[in-house]
Protein backbone atom coordinates (compact mmCIF):
# COMPACT_ATOMS: atom_id res chain seq x y z
CA UNK A 1 0.00 0.00 0.00
CA UNK A 2 1.28 3.41 -0.77
CA UNK A 3 1.12 6.41 1.18
CA UNK A 4 -1.98 8.14 -0.62
CA UNK A 5 -3.81 4.95 -0.32
CA UNK A 6 -3.48 4.81 3.54
CA UNK A 7 -4.20 8.54 3.81
CA UNK A 8 -7.10 8.16 1.74
CA UNK A 9 -8.16 5.40 3.82
CA UNK A 10 -7.80 7.03 7.14
CA UNK A 11 -9.86 9.47 6.35
CA UNK A 12 -13.03 7.17 4.17
CA UNK A 13 -12.94 5.07 7.73
CA UNK A 14 -12.31 8.67 9.84
CA UNK A 15 -9.63 5.81 11.88
CA UNK A 16 -5.95 5.87 12.28
CA UNK A 17 -6.72 2.79 14.61
CA UNK A 18 -4.48 0.03 14.04
CA UNK A 19 -5.52 -3.47 15.97
CA UNK A 20 -2.64 -5.76 17.25
CA UNK A 21 -3.08 -9.19 17.14
CA UNK A 22 -0.75 -10.33 20.02
CA UNK A 23 -2.90 -13.18 19.99
CA UNK A 24 -1.99 -15.82 23.06
CA UNK A 25 -3.30 -19.06 23.85
CA UNK A 26 -3.16 -18.77 27.12
CA UNK A 27 -5.44 -15.64 26.86
CA UNK A 28 -7.96 -16.50 24.31
CA UNK A 29 -11.72 -17.68 25.28
CA UNK A 30 -11.41 -21.31 26.09
CA UNK A 31 -14.45 -22.27 24.07
CA UNK A 32 -12.12 -21.77 21.12
CA UNK A 33 -9.47 -24.10 22.27
CA UNK A 34 -11.64 -27.11 20.66
CA UNK A 35 -10.50 -25.23 17.08
CA UNK A 36 -7.82 -27.25 14.90
CA UNK A 37 -6.32 -23.74 14.44
CA UNK A 38 -7.37 -21.75 18.08
CA UNK A 39 -5.37 -18.93 17.11
CA UNK A 40 -6.33 -18.32 13.76
CA UNK A 41 -10.11 -18.74 15.06
CA UNK A 42 -9.75 -15.60 17.17
CA UNK A 43 -8.29 -13.76 14.58
CA UNK A 44 -10.88 -14.63 12.73
CA UNK A 45 -13.66 -13.55 15.15
CA UNK A 46 -11.66 -10.40 15.67
CA UNK A 47 -10.90 -9.06 11.86
CA UNK A 48 -14.46 -9.72 11.17
CA UNK A 49 -15.92 -7.77 14.59
CA UNK A 50 -13.22 -4.32 13.36
CA UNK A 51 -12.48 -4.79 9.97
CA UNK A 52 -14.61 -1.53 9.46
CA UNK A 53 -13.33 0.24 12.07
CA UNK A 54 -9.36 -0.10 11.65
CA UNK A 55 -7.36 1.18 8.88
CA UNK A 56 -4.32 -1.06 10.12
CA UNK A 57 -3.67 -4.95 11.50
CA UNK A 58 -0.65 -5.55 13.71
CA UNK A 59 0.53 -9.20 14.01
CA UNK A 60 3.28 -9.03 16.70
CA UNK A 61 5.14 -12.25 15.14
CA UNK A 62 6.79 -13.32 18.53
CA UNK A 63 3.45 -14.79 19.59
CA UNK A 64 3.22 -16.87 17.09
CA UNK A 65 6.92 -18.24 16.68
CA UNK A 66 6.82 -19.20 20.06
CA UNK A 67 4.47 -22.06 18.85
CA UNK A 68 6.54 -23.28 16.22
CA UNK A 69 5.22 -23.95 12.90
CA UNK A 70 2.16 -24.46 14.08
CA UNK A 71 2.31 -20.64 15.20
CA UNK A 72 3.40 -19.72 11.60
CA UNK A 73 0.13 -21.55 9.98
CA UNK A 74 -1.86 -19.49 12.24
CA UNK A 75 -0.25 -16.43 11.31
CA UNK A 76 -0.06 -17.21 7.35
CA UNK A 77 -3.91 -17.84 8.01
CA UNK A 78 -4.14 -14.60 9.54
CA UNK A 79 -2.38 -12.24 6.86
CA UNK A 80 -4.27 -14.13 4.01
CA UNK A 81 -7.90 -13.56 5.71
CA UNK A 82 -7.72 -9.63 6.49
CA UNK A 83 -9.36 -8.20 3.68
CA UNK A 84 -7.14 -6.39 1.22
CA UNK A 85 -6.90 -2.55 1.61
CA UNK A 86 -6.55 -2.50 5.04
CA UNK A 87 -2.54 -2.08 6.08
CA UNK A 88 -0.67 -4.62 7.67
CA UNK A 89 2.24 -4.59 10.09
CA UNK A 90 4.31 -8.06 10.74
CA UNK A 91 5.63 -5.99 14.26
CA UNK A 92 9.14 -8.31 14.38
CA UNK A 93 11.84 -5.58 15.25
CA UNK A 94 14.32 -7.88 12.92
CA UNK A 95 17.46 -5.89 11.45
CA UNK A 96 20.67 -7.20 10.73
CA UNK A 97 23.62 -6.92 8.19
CA UNK A 98 22.60 -6.53 4.48
CA UNK A 99 22.31 -9.72 3.35
CA UNK A 100 20.53 -10.95 6.30
CA UNK A 101 17.94 -7.71 6.37
CA UNK A 102 17.51 -8.38 2.66
CA UNK A 103 16.51 -12.20 3.89
CA UNK A 104 14.28 -10.90 6.38
CA UNK A 105 12.26 -7.93 3.74
CA UNK A 106 11.62 -11.29 1.42
CA UNK A 107 10.00 -12.82 4.49
CA UNK A 108 7.45 -10.39 5.14
CA UNK A 109 7.42 -8.39 1.43
CA UNK A 110 7.71 -10.92 -0.46
CA UNK A 111 6.42 -14.82 1.21
CA UNK A 112 3.79 -12.73 3.91
CA UNK A 113 2.68 -10.10 1.89
CA UNK A 114 2.83 -7.72 4.88
CA UNK A 115 2.67 -3.77 3.86
CA UNK A 116 5.36 -3.40 6.70
CA UNK A 117 7.69 -4.54 9.05
CA UNK A 118 9.27 -3.22 11.92
CA UNK A 119 13.00 -2.67 12.25
CA UNK A 120 15.69 -2.39 15.10
CA UNK A 121 18.34 0.18 14.31
CA UNK A 122 20.86 -0.90 16.53
CA UNK A 123 23.35 -1.87 13.76
CA UNK A 124 22.72 0.92 11.01
CA UNK A 125 22.37 2.19 7.62
CA UNK A 126 23.10 -1.01 5.60
CA UNK A 127 20.60 -3.26 8.07
CA UNK A 128 17.71 -0.63 7.05
CA UNK A 129 18.12 -0.26 3.85
CA UNK A 130 17.53 -3.60 2.64
CA UNK A 131 13.63 -2.83 3.85
CA UNK A 132 13.16 0.53 1.67
CA UNK A 133 13.67 -1.56 -1.73
CA UNK A 134 10.32 -2.92 -1.81
CA UNK A 135 8.13 -0.85 -3.66
CA UNK A 136 4.62 0.39 -1.93
CA UNK A 137 6.19 -1.64 1.09
CA UNK A 138 7.45 0.20 4.51
CA UNK A 139 10.08 -0.12 7.13
CA UNK A 140 8.80 0.78 10.24
CA UNK A 141 12.06 1.90 12.56
CA UNK A 142 11.88 1.58 16.12
CA UNK A 143 12.84 5.30 17.63
CA UNK A 144 11.41 6.17 20.82
CA UNK A 145 10.02 2.85 22.28
CA UNK A 146 7.49 3.10 25.34
CA UNK A 147 9.14 0.34 27.46
CA UNK A 148 10.84 1.34 30.70
CA UNK A 149 14.01 0.17 28.88
CA UNK A 150 13.98 2.75 26.96
CA UNK A 151 16.02 4.95 29.20
CA UNK A 152 18.73 2.64 28.86
CA UNK A 153 19.77 3.61 25.33
CA UNK A 154 16.96 5.93 23.47
CA UNK A 155 17.12 8.07 25.90
CA UNK A 156 20.94 8.65 26.64
CA UNK A 157 22.63 12.09 25.47
CA UNK A 158 24.86 12.57 22.77
CA UNK A 159 26.38 16.07 23.39
CA UNK A 160 23.15 17.97 22.75
CA UNK A 161 20.67 15.48 21.34
CA UNK A 162 19.29 12.12 22.69
CA UNK A 163 19.99 8.67 20.80
CA UNK A 164 16.92 8.51 19.55
CA UNK A 165 16.76 11.83 18.27
CA UNK A 166 20.26 10.97 16.42
CA UNK A 167 17.96 7.72 15.21
CA UNK A 168 15.10 9.71 13.77
CA UNK A 169 17.60 11.95 11.98
CA UNK A 170 19.45 9.36 9.99
CA UNK A 171 16.34 7.27 9.52
CA UNK A 172 14.90 10.63 7.79
CA UNK A 173 18.13 10.49 5.15
CA UNK A 174 17.79 6.70 4.83
CA UNK A 175 14.20 6.61 3.86
CA UNK A 176 11.40 9.06 2.56
CA UNK A 177 8.03 9.71 4.54
CA UNK A 178 6.73 7.22 1.31
CA UNK A 179 8.39 4.20 2.62
CA UNK A 180 9.54 4.89 6.24
CA UNK A 181 7.65 5.18 9.13
CA UNK A 182 8.53 5.51 13.16
CA UNK A 183 7.74 3.78 15.99
CA UNK A 184 7.28 6.48 18.71
CA UNK A 185 6.04 5.36 22.18
CA UNK A 186 2.96 6.55 23.70
CA UNK A 187 3.75 6.66 27.15
CA UNK A 188 6.09 9.50 26.04
CA UNK A 189 3.64 11.83 25.03
CA UNK A 190 5.18 14.85 26.79
CA UNK A 191 7.82 14.37 23.79
CA UNK A 192 5.85 13.71 21.00
CA UNK A 193 5.32 17.33 20.06
CA UNK A 194 8.70 17.87 19.72
CA UNK A 195 9.32 14.52 17.77
CA UNK A 196 6.27 15.68 15.53
CA UNK A 197 8.43 18.84 14.63
CA UNK A 198 11.64 16.77 14.14
CA UNK A 199 9.81 14.46 11.67
CA UNK A 200 7.09 16.37 10.09
CA UNK A 201 6.26 14.05 7.80
CA UNK A 202 6.56 10.59 8.30
CA UNK A 203 4.08 8.45 9.81
CA UNK A 204 4.22 7.33 13.30
CA UNK A 205 3.24 3.83 14.88
CA UNK A 206 2.25 4.62 18.25
CA UNK A 207 1.72 1.57 20.34
CA UNK A 208 0.71 1.25 23.65
CA UNK A 209 -2.79 2.85 23.93
CA UNK A 210 -5.41 1.46 25.81
CA UNK A 211 -4.11 -0.78 28.45
CA UNK A 212 -0.38 0.71 28.11
CA UNK A 213 -1.88 3.68 29.90
CA UNK A 214 -1.41 6.31 27.01
CA UNK A 215 -3.91 8.83 26.36
CA UNK A 216 -5.19 8.89 22.88
CA UNK A 217 -6.63 12.44 23.10
CA UNK A 218 -2.66 13.40 24.01
CA UNK A 219 -0.92 11.18 20.96
CA UNK A 220 -3.44 13.16 18.65
CA UNK A 221 -2.93 16.54 19.79
CA UNK A 222 0.72 16.23 19.71
CA UNK A 223 1.78 14.46 16.87
CA UNK A 224 -1.20 14.32 14.14
CA UNK A 225 0.09 16.20 10.98
CA UNK A 226 -2.12 17.18 7.83
CA UNK A 227 -2.14 13.87 6.77
CA UNK A 228 -2.91 12.62 9.89
CA UNK A 229 0.54 10.71 9.99
CA UNK A 230 -0.62 8.56 13.07
CA UNK A 231 -1.27 4.85 13.52
CA UNK A 232 -2.34 4.40 16.89
CA UNK A 233 -2.26 0.70 18.18
CA UNK A 234 -3.98 -0.59 20.20
CA UNK A 235 -3.63 -4.74 21.14
CA UNK A 236 -4.58 -6.29 24.70
CA UNK A 237 -7.16 -3.04 25.10
CA UNK A 238 -9.63 -4.26 22.43
CA UNK A 239 -8.52 -8.27 21.77
CA UNK A 240 -8.95 -9.14 25.58
CA UNK A 241 -11.67 -6.83 25.83
CA UNK A 242 -14.11 -9.88 26.24
CA UNK A 243 -13.74 -13.33 27.23
CA UNK A 244 -16.79 -14.95 26.81
CA UNK A 245 -18.94 -16.36 24.16
CA UNK A 246 -19.07 -12.57 22.68
CA UNK A 247 -15.63 -11.68 23.20
CA UNK A 248 -15.68 -10.87 19.76
CA UNK A 249 -18.44 -7.96 20.11
CA UNK A 250 -16.85 -6.75 23.17
CA UNK A 251 -13.32 -6.23 20.91
CA UNK A 252 -15.57 -4.27 19.00
CA UNK A 253 -17.53 -2.00 21.43
CA UNK A 254 -13.56 -0.64 22.35
CA UNK A 255 -12.62 -0.32 18.72
CA UNK A 256 -15.72 1.49 17.84
CA UNK A 257 -15.53 4.14 20.85
CA UNK A 258 -11.54 4.27 19.72
CA UNK A 259 -13.01 5.11 16.02
CA UNK A 260 -15.26 7.61 17.44
CA UNK A 261 -12.54 9.34 19.64
CA UNK A 262 -10.40 9.47 16.09
CA UNK A 263 -13.44 10.65 14.01
CA UNK A 264 -13.66 13.46 16.75
CA UNK A 265 -9.75 14.57 16.41
CA UNK A 266 -9.94 14.40 12.59
CA UNK A 267 -12.26 16.71 12.45
CA UNK A 268 -11.35 18.78 14.95
CA UNK A 269 -7.84 18.42 13.02
CA UNK A 270 -9.34 19.80 9.66
CA UNK A 271 -11.07 22.66 10.75
CA UNK A 272 -7.77 23.91 13.20
CA UNK A 273 -9.50 23.28 16.66
CA UNK A 274 -7.37 20.11 17.75
CA UNK B 1 24.77 -26.15 27.96
CA UNK B 2 26.46 -24.15 31.11
CA UNK B 3 29.77 -22.50 30.86
CA UNK B 4 32.39 -25.13 31.84
CA UNK B 5 30.54 -27.64 29.06
CA UNK B 6 31.40 -25.18 27.02
CA UNK B 7 35.42 -24.63 28.28
CA UNK B 8 35.84 -28.41 28.42
CA UNK B 9 34.17 -28.68 24.94
CA UNK B 10 36.77 -25.99 23.66
CA UNK B 11 39.51 -27.65 25.79
CA UNK B 12 39.23 -31.02 24.15
CA UNK B 13 38.46 -30.39 20.73
CA UNK B 14 41.09 -27.94 20.87
CA UNK B 15 38.50 -25.54 18.98
CA UNK B 16 36.26 -22.29 19.47
CA UNK B 17 35.38 -22.52 16.09
CA UNK B 18 31.60 -21.39 15.16
CA UNK B 19 30.18 -22.92 12.22
CA UNK B 20 27.82 -20.83 10.55
CA UNK B 21 24.96 -22.07 8.55
CA UNK B 22 24.24 -19.59 6.53
CA UNK B 23 22.66 -22.03 4.35
CA UNK B 24 20.73 -20.31 0.79
CA UNK B 25 19.15 -22.34 -1.61
CA UNK B 26 20.90 -20.06 -4.05
CA UNK B 27 23.98 -21.02 -3.38
CA UNK B 28 23.97 -24.70 -2.48
CA UNK B 29 25.25 -27.30 -4.76
CA UNK B 30 22.78 -28.23 -7.88
CA UNK B 31 22.87 -31.92 -7.24
CA UNK B 32 21.29 -31.22 -4.01
CA UNK B 33 18.25 -29.37 -5.03
CA UNK B 34 16.01 -32.80 -6.15
CA UNK B 35 16.05 -33.58 -2.32
CA UNK B 36 12.28 -33.25 -0.81
CA UNK B 37 14.23 -30.78 1.91
CA UNK B 38 17.50 -29.68 0.13
CA UNK B 39 18.62 -26.99 3.12
CA UNK B 40 18.25 -29.64 5.21
CA UNK B 41 20.52 -32.01 2.70
CA UNK B 42 22.79 -29.66 2.42
CA UNK B 43 23.09 -28.79 6.49
CA UNK B 44 23.12 -32.59 7.63
CA UNK B 45 26.29 -32.78 5.35
CA UNK B 46 27.86 -30.12 6.33
CA UNK B 47 27.20 -31.11 10.22
CA UNK B 48 28.65 -34.62 9.32
CA UNK B 49 32.17 -33.14 7.85
CA UNK B 50 32.38 -30.52 10.43
CA UNK B 51 31.15 -31.59 13.76
CA UNK B 52 34.32 -32.98 15.62
CA UNK B 53 36.43 -29.78 14.38
CA UNK B 54 33.44 -27.00 15.52
CA UNK B 55 32.27 -26.56 19.01
CA UNK B 56 29.22 -24.20 17.98
CA UNK B 57 26.92 -24.14 15.10
CA UNK B 58 25.21 -20.71 14.73
CA UNK B 59 21.63 -20.85 12.65
CA UNK B 60 21.29 -17.72 10.42
CA UNK B 61 16.96 -17.89 10.92
CA UNK B 62 16.40 -14.76 8.28
CA UNK B 63 17.83 -17.53 5.70
CA UNK B 64 15.11 -20.33 6.51
CA UNK B 65 12.21 -17.72 7.67
CA UNK B 66 12.22 -16.12 4.26
CA UNK B 67 11.29 -19.79 2.68
CA UNK B 68 8.12 -19.86 4.75
CA UNK B 69 7.14 -23.19 6.93
CA UNK B 70 8.97 -24.94 4.25
CA UNK B 71 12.02 -22.88 6.52
CA UNK B 72 11.22 -23.35 9.62
CA UNK B 73 10.92 -26.98 8.63
CA UNK B 74 14.21 -27.38 7.27
CA UNK B 75 15.47 -25.29 10.90
CA UNK B 76 14.12 -27.81 13.40
CA UNK B 77 15.20 -30.47 11.49
CA UNK B 78 18.41 -29.24 11.36
CA UNK B 79 18.86 -28.26 14.51
CA UNK B 80 17.31 -31.93 15.70
CA UNK B 81 20.32 -33.18 13.91
CA UNK B 82 22.86 -31.30 15.46
CA UNK B 83 24.86 -33.71 17.89
CA UNK B 84 23.87 -32.75 21.59
CA UNK B 85 27.52 -31.76 23.44
CA UNK B 86 27.56 -29.24 20.71
CA UNK B 87 26.50 -25.38 21.61
CA UNK B 88 23.83 -23.99 19.07
CA UNK B 89 23.42 -20.46 18.35
CA UNK B 90 20.11 -19.05 17.17
CA UNK B 91 21.30 -15.63 15.37
CA UNK B 92 18.13 -14.37 15.51
CA UNK B 93 18.79 -10.68 16.92
CA UNK B 94 15.71 -10.31 18.53
CA UNK B 95 14.56 -7.74 21.17
CA UNK B 96 11.24 -6.23 22.23
CA UNK B 97 9.23 -5.01 25.18
CA UNK B 98 9.26 -7.73 27.88
CA UNK B 99 5.99 -10.25 27.42
CA UNK B 100 6.93 -9.86 23.90
CA UNK B 101 11.16 -10.77 24.43
CA UNK B 102 9.33 -13.84 26.72
CA UNK B 103 7.84 -15.04 23.88
CA UNK B 104 10.65 -14.95 22.01
CA UNK B 105 12.96 -16.66 24.16
CA UNK B 106 10.39 -19.03 24.36
CA UNK B 107 10.44 -19.72 21.22
CA UNK B 108 13.80 -20.27 20.51
CA UNK B 109 15.28 -22.17 24.10
CA UNK B 110 12.01 -23.97 24.43
CA UNK B 111 10.19 -25.01 21.36
CA UNK B 112 13.32 -25.27 18.95
CA UNK B 113 15.98 -26.11 22.19
CA UNK B 114 18.54 -23.80 21.04
CA UNK B 115 21.19 -23.05 23.44
CA UNK B 116 21.80 -19.46 23.04
CA UNK B 117 19.82 -16.58 20.87
CA UNK B 118 21.16 -13.12 20.00
CA UNK B 119 19.24 -10.46 21.10
CA UNK B 120 19.48 -7.08 19.58
CA UNK B 121 20.04 -4.41 22.39
CA UNK B 122 17.99 -0.79 21.31
CA UNK B 123 14.84 -1.38 23.59
CA UNK B 124 17.09 -1.82 27.10
CA UNK B 125 17.46 -3.81 30.31
CA UNK B 126 13.48 -5.38 30.04
CA UNK B 127 13.60 -6.29 26.54
CA UNK B 128 17.09 -8.29 27.23
CA UNK B 129 16.11 -9.67 30.65
CA UNK B 130 13.92 -12.45 29.60
CA UNK B 131 16.40 -14.21 27.62
CA UNK B 132 18.29 -14.37 30.75
CA UNK B 133 15.94 -16.55 32.77
CA UNK B 134 16.31 -19.72 31.88
CA UNK B 135 19.03 -22.04 33.27
CA UNK B 136 21.96 -23.04 31.05
CA UNK B 137 20.38 -20.98 28.07
CA UNK B 138 22.37 -17.52 26.60
CA UNK B 139 21.80 -14.56 25.05
CA UNK B 140 24.03 -13.36 22.86
CA UNK B 141 23.51 -9.53 22.98
CA UNK B 142 24.84 -6.94 20.35
CA UNK B 143 28.08 -4.95 21.09
CA UNK B 144 30.03 -4.05 18.04
CA UNK B 145 29.35 -5.37 14.98
CA UNK B 146 31.37 -5.77 12.09
CA UNK B 147 29.38 -4.17 9.33
CA UNK B 148 29.48 -0.46 8.00
CA UNK B 149 26.45 0.78 9.80
CA UNK B 150 28.23 -0.14 13.06
CA UNK B 151 29.84 3.75 12.70
CA UNK B 152 26.03 5.29 12.72
CA UNK B 153 25.12 4.08 15.82
CA UNK B 154 27.58 2.01 17.94
CA UNK B 155 30.79 4.35 16.82
CA UNK B 156 29.04 7.59 17.78
CA UNK B 157 30.57 9.40 20.84
CA UNK B 158 28.03 9.82 24.67
CA UNK B 159 30.38 11.88 26.46
CA UNK B 160 33.58 10.02 26.61
CA UNK B 161 32.79 6.68 25.55
CA UNK B 162 30.95 4.93 22.94
CA UNK B 163 27.60 3.70 22.10
CA UNK B 164 28.51 0.02 22.12
CA UNK B 165 30.80 0.46 25.63
CA UNK B 166 27.62 1.84 27.44
CA UNK B 167 25.83 -1.39 25.52
CA UNK B 168 28.72 -3.65 26.75
CA UNK B 169 28.71 -1.98 30.50
CA UNK B 170 25.02 -1.93 30.68
CA UNK B 171 25.37 -5.75 29.84
CA UNK B 172 27.49 -6.69 32.48
CA UNK B 173 25.24 -5.33 34.42
CA UNK B 174 22.11 -7.12 33.77
CA UNK B 175 23.65 -10.74 33.28
CA UNK B 176 26.86 -12.60 34.40
CA UNK B 177 29.72 -14.65 32.31
CA UNK B 178 27.44 -17.59 33.02
CA UNK B 179 24.17 -16.71 30.72
CA UNK B 180 24.95 -13.68 28.69
CA UNK B 181 27.41 -13.42 25.57
CA UNK B 182 28.37 -10.41 23.45
CA UNK B 183 28.57 -10.52 19.56
CA UNK B 184 32.18 -8.19 19.03
CA UNK B 185 33.03 -7.89 15.33
CA UNK B 186 35.94 -9.10 13.75
CA UNK B 187 36.50 -6.60 11.33
CA UNK B 188 37.34 -3.96 14.02
CA UNK B 189 39.87 -6.12 15.23
CA UNK B 190 42.02 -3.26 16.56
CA UNK B 191 39.81 -2.47 19.09
CA UNK B 192 39.25 -6.11 20.13
CA UNK B 193 42.03 -5.78 22.98
CA UNK B 194 40.14 -2.51 24.83
CA UNK B 195 36.73 -4.36 24.37
CA UNK B 196 38.37 -7.71 26.17
CA UNK B 197 39.93 -5.32 28.79
CA UNK B 198 36.48 -3.78 29.48
CA UNK B 199 34.77 -7.27 29.54
CA UNK B 200 37.41 -9.64 31.13
CA UNK B 201 34.97 -12.57 31.72
CA UNK B 202 32.30 -12.64 29.28
CA UNK B 203 32.22 -15.10 26.17
CA UNK B 204 32.63 -13.00 22.74
CA UNK B 205 30.66 -14.16 19.74
CA UNK B 206 33.29 -13.56 16.87
CA UNK B 207 31.55 -12.77 13.13
CA UNK B 208 33.00 -12.68 10.10
CA UNK B 209 36.18 -14.06 10.27
CA UNK B 210 36.94 -15.20 6.43
CA UNK B 211 34.50 -14.47 3.76
CA UNK B 212 34.40 -10.93 5.51
CA UNK B 213 37.93 -10.75 5.88
CA UNK B 214 38.81 -10.78 9.78
CA UNK B 215 42.09 -12.59 10.84
CA UNK B 216 41.93 -15.34 13.33
CA UNK B 217 45.23 -14.89 14.70
CA UNK B 218 45.02 -10.99 15.40
CA UNK B 219 41.41 -12.04 16.52
CA UNK B 220 42.75 -14.66 19.25
CA UNK B 221 45.54 -12.43 20.26
CA UNK B 222 43.65 -9.60 21.19
CA UNK B 223 40.76 -11.46 22.57
CA UNK B 224 41.33 -14.60 24.19
CA UNK B 225 40.94 -15.13 28.12
CA UNK B 226 42.03 -17.75 30.45
CA UNK B 227 38.87 -19.85 29.56
CA UNK B 228 39.61 -19.12 25.46
CA UNK B 229 36.39 -16.95 26.17
CA UNK B 230 36.02 -16.89 21.93
CA UNK B 231 33.40 -18.77 19.41
CA UNK B 232 34.92 -17.35 16.00
CA UNK B 233 32.17 -17.79 13.06
CA UNK B 234 32.61 -18.45 9.78
CA UNK B 235 29.74 -19.12 7.43
CA UNK B 236 30.39 -18.80 3.63
CA UNK B 237 34.16 -19.78 4.13
CA UNK B 238 33.12 -23.05 5.43
CA UNK B 239 30.03 -23.89 3.89
CA UNK B 240 30.28 -22.77 0.41
CA UNK B 241 33.88 -23.97 0.29
CA UNK B 242 33.23 -26.42 -2.89
CA UNK B 243 30.01 -25.87 -5.05
CA UNK B 244 30.28 -29.29 -6.19
CA UNK B 245 29.62 -33.14 -5.21
CA UNK B 246 32.45 -33.09 -2.83
CA UNK B 247 31.40 -29.59 -1.35
CA UNK B 248 30.86 -31.05 2.25
CA UNK B 249 34.74 -32.44 1.83
CA UNK B 250 35.80 -29.14 1.16
CA UNK B 251 34.14 -27.67 3.91
CA UNK B 252 35.80 -30.29 6.12
CA UNK B 253 39.21 -28.84 4.72
CA UNK B 254 38.01 -25.59 5.58
CA UNK B 255 36.91 -26.31 8.68
CA UNK B 256 40.06 -28.42 9.43
CA UNK B 257 42.54 -25.65 8.46
CA UNK B 258 40.45 -23.03 11.45
CA UNK B 259 40.01 -25.44 13.89
CA UNK B 260 44.94 -26.68 13.57
CA UNK B 261 45.37 -22.67 13.72
CA UNK B 262 42.66 -22.48 16.78
CA UNK B 263 44.59 -25.36 18.49
CA UNK B 264 48.27 -23.72 18.09
CA UNK B 265 46.30 -20.73 19.71
CA UNK B 266 44.84 -22.08 22.26
CA UNK B 267 48.45 -23.84 23.48
CA UNK B 268 50.31 -20.60 22.95
CA UNK B 269 47.70 -18.99 25.57
CA UNK B 270 48.20 -21.95 27.53
CA UNK B 271 52.11 -20.97 27.64
CA UNK B 272 51.41 -17.28 27.49
CA UNK B 273 53.30 -16.89 24.09
CA UNK B 274 50.12 -15.84 22.28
Amino acid sequence: MNRQELVNLIKERQSYLCVGLDTDLQKIPKHLLSHADPVFAFNKAIIDATKDLCVAYKINTAFYESMGIRGWESLQRTIEYIPSGIFTIADAKRGDIGNTSTQYAKTFFDTYNFDSVTVAPYMGRDSVEPFLQFPEKWAIMLGLTSNEGSRDFQLQQFGDEFLFEKVLKAGMQWGTPDNLMFVVGATQSSQLGYIRKLVPDHFFLVPGVGAQGGSLEEISRQAMNKDCGLLVNASRAIIYAGNGEDFAEEARKVAKQYQLEMASYLSQIAVGTL
